[in-house]
């Protein structure tokens, strides 16, 4: 008898469950109330684990990577500790997809027995467990991205991404938590359930690479790698406080990994590194560059990794608001502050006039509906299982035909073209600061707009999100008394923002530069760092 | 009243042969006779020419701007003599669309008084005559591309390859012939009529780069730009014997050109340089690089030109055939021929296993089809011009769908993904020796099989079509006995074979490299030439 989609969900679910070694399962005792919001303290908290398992669990990608290749550290602890840290951010945050640690463990002992025979390590990414977000093809292992009709079709072959990460001597563990069809600015779907963010988990961690985002900020992995169509990389780092690269096209390997919208190609999703410093996403994406990615996946460019020195003198436009939605208090006095220290470094700040914004939006969104929901309706129809409510413009699609697709792309490359005009119109232009979203973070269910990400998926610039060092203050953090609302977007974010409830949140800042300028964009994010540290 | 389309085409010719100046239409008592069908021979011969533009129009584009630079010859008198040669190709093979010599005489007398004044050259292309196939966007100027519907439509802007070229100083003084929506391998259409090959007049100049080739073969012109879907640059160059660059797309900006099936990206076309030198291909190829179009048209990549010396040794994998369509008989012999002496000259000589070409080709053809022919025949509709017989796949499409075109896309990129790593499989590969045609030119109406040039379309790999200095010889070149059709395509190419017809005409050959390797392919191209001379 076939089961429902209910069925298989729960299944799924209990197989997840099981497959996390009893050793990793937190002891009854020792879990924190349901009440606890902030479970990012829990660890150190709860004397569960060893010291040494903290201090390898709280170092950067970087040290890790010293530590094993000079033999301080093994592989294999490195991995056990991460493992066990990540079993536990899946049971507070139910941030994973699969969990395979036992594999990941043996890898890292063939990993330290190469090491120790030949005295070299594998690769420049030798020993460091590499969390994966739920779409990057494992062979044998399930990429459902959230529908219950892909539950149990493991995969025939790995992504290029997961060949190449093999190669450099990085550690699969763990896939994690995407929304349905990754097409949600949460992580919720009818498979999995919904991810929470491990600084207060009445918050969202975002989406679509949202249970990347919470594994990470738990300290459950030293990087992540996520995929990024319309903010997937930018929104959930910035939910919990991570930095994110979201490259433009043709840099890091997509080949064979499972899409939310199979063969969409107007706007093309990216994949790209997840952190906790800035140091590791460069280590990341050099890494991955160097790897010669073009040779394994033709839509990859090839173009050498370029070094780039932080610019000691930036010009920068700062993007205030879109005029579709004003950033939420927080973020608004996050880019105030972040403009005046940099003003205070010298750098050199002017206004970017956000006059193509809506133009790029209305034509996102026409872009991912374009097929009428069909794709993602022929996955859900197999098992009967309904949409999710985020979803409901993908079922009030219709089909747009191929000659209205054309005439669509001609839209698209118009838009392109303008905003291209309009940064070259600023002579000497480095880049934009903008805000990520137009919020810290906000309670389940209420992430209802991605308009300051999905712009620059609609030119393909290359962007970093990072924590600015503000925080959610509920003191400073109050709606202005003269607040006005640019749509209905901007009411909803608005309504929904609870300086109380949001306090202490991080805030993160979205630097753009050109397409294809992701050498640059990292270094100026140094420069920006220095500037308001 | 409103016009038919027929009186339309009538007026739009009547008016492109009174904007040729009286000082340059042939004298009657020197036209050729109707019966003569070559016609390259004619300047030399016809006595209307002085032996200065004589001299100045058979000269390489790169002597042409080392002669202004130095002040030998001014950029009038070049733009003077070509344009003169220019309206007698068009004479005598219908090969523009376009022609404003007054204009490009006076951008040549600007151009010599800033030489005067400055001392200094306007930019690396000061003084050249660069003519452009016809979809290419003049301010002021029609891009018909062959409809009716299109005459009277000036444009409203230049395409940004003009704008580029104007900024590198080449004088822009005519465009050139296509078949309609540049979609038929001859050029014929229903305004401008049949462009024919000034080698022999019986036989088409190819297309839909056509009207270039024409207009260079015949001296009209010492550099020319085309564009390229399927075969549209590399066809037409090997109709006449000249050489032509397809690049992958990125590398030459294609903003703001007209285009058949506009919004259409599943393949992309791309534009690229003809001429008479492999070391003029290079010259444009550099300068439009360096030019940084990136910077214009967003999407073209940031990759500046790489000086690749060319290769000591190269290993080739030789396409004999590509199991759909047999070369004809001169065709092989000049693959052979080309291969042989490669071997004798160290070179490493090894096969191309055809096995993905056939599905190469029907995603192709799928593709251009995919709106269900409904922009074709909007265009058509507009005056109630008729199909040509040529366009029978577009009058007989069905529109596929969004969800259908994302399918394809798949397909499509599977392919991609095997053909390199069949590619890759073959250890230290350079390249791909290959007919560009089955044919080295045909009658009229006979060209049918774009599959050679076609692939390299579908995997955008970049690819260089050079004259390999064999042509038709009617005693050497006769149908083998054992001649076995593979296909009808094959079928036709043979019946349609007239060694005494095509006697003497120039066989072209295609040299492929990866995708993006511009420079690497024109440097192999190089070491070729080296070795077959």
């Amino acid at each position: 008898m076939a089961s429902t989609w209910e069925q298989v969900a729960a299944a799924k679910q209990a197989s997840l469950a099981e497959s996390i070694p009893s050793a990793f399962r937190i002891p009854h005792h020792r879990c924190p109330p349901e009440s606890q919001l902030d479970v990012t303290t829990w660890p150190k908290d709860s004397g569960w684990f060893t010291s040494k398992e903290l201090q390898i669990t709280e170092s950067t990608a970087s040290h890790i990577l010293q530590s094993i290749a000079s033999k301080a550290w093994s592989a294999e602890e490195v991995t056990v500790a991460f493992c066990k840290r990540a079993a536990a951010a899946h049971q507070l945050t139910n941030c994973l997809s699969d969990a395979f640690f036992d594999e990941a463990v043996q890898q890292a002992k063939a990993l330290d027995e190469h090491l120790e025979r030949t005295g070299q390590v594998l690769g420049p990414l030798h020993g460091l467990p590499i969390s994966l977000k739920d779409n990057f093809n494992i062979k044998g292992k399930d990429s459902t991205i959230g529908f219950t009709a892909l539950v149990n079709q493991p995969a025939e072959y790995n992504a290029t991404l997961v060949d190449i990460l093999e190669r450099l001597g990085a550690v699969r563990f763990c896939k994690t938590n995407v929304p349905t069809a990754m097409m949600i600015a949460e992580s919720v779907n009818n498979t999995f359930g919904r991810t929470v963010n491990p600084l207060n988990r009445k918050l969202t961690s975002g989406g679509s690479s949202g249970g990347e985002s919470a594994l990470i900020a738990f300290g459950g992995s030293p990087l992540g790698v996520g995929t990024d169509i319309g903010g997937s990389l930018r929104i959930p780092a910035a939910c919990v406080g991570i930095f994110t690269l979201r490259p433009s096209a043709g840099r890091f390997p997509t080949q064979r990994c499972r899409s939310g919208l199979a063969g969409q190609e107007a706007v093309q999703s990216v994949n790209g590194p997840m952190g906790r410093t800035l140091e590791d996403i460069i280590l990341y994406s050099k890494s991955i560059v160097d790897a010669q990615p073009w040779k394994m996946d033709p839509k990859m460019l090839p173009l050498q990794w370029r070094v780039v020195e932080p610019p000691k003198k930036l010009k920068l436009a700062v993007l205030w608001n879109d005029g579709i939605c004003l950033p939420t208090p927080p973020v608004t006095r996050a880019l105030k502050e972040t403009a005046e220290k940099l003003k205070e470094a010298g750098h050199d700040i002017v206004e970017w006039d956000p006059k193509l914004h809506q133009t790029a939006l209305d034509v996102l969104a026409r872009m991912f509906v374009a097929d009428g929901g069909k794709t993602v309706e022929a996955l859900l129809g197999i098992t009967g299982e309904p949409y999710r409510p985020e979803m409901q413009m993908y079922a009030d699609a219709q089909e747009l035909g191929v000659y209205g697709m054309w005439r669509l792309h001609l839209e698209r490359s118009e838009l392109q073209r303008e905003y291209l005009e309009q940064w070259m119109s600023i002579e000497g232009l480095d880049g934009i600061l903008a805000p990520t979203t137009p919020y810290a973070s906000v309670p389940h269910g209420d992430f209802k707009y991605v308009g300051y990400t999905g712009v620059y998926n609609v030119v393909d610039y290359s962007a970093v999100s990072f924590p600015c060092g503000v925080s959610v203050d509920k003191a400073l953090d109050q709606h202005s008394s003269d607040y006005k609302a640019q749509s209905t977007f901007c009411e909803a974010a608005h309504n929904s923002y609870d300086a109380g409830l949001l306090h202490g949140m991080p805030v993160s800042l979205q630097l753009v530069a050109q397409r294809l300028e992701e050498e640059k964009v990292l270094a100026m994010t140094e420069t920006v760092l220095r500037a308001i540290q």
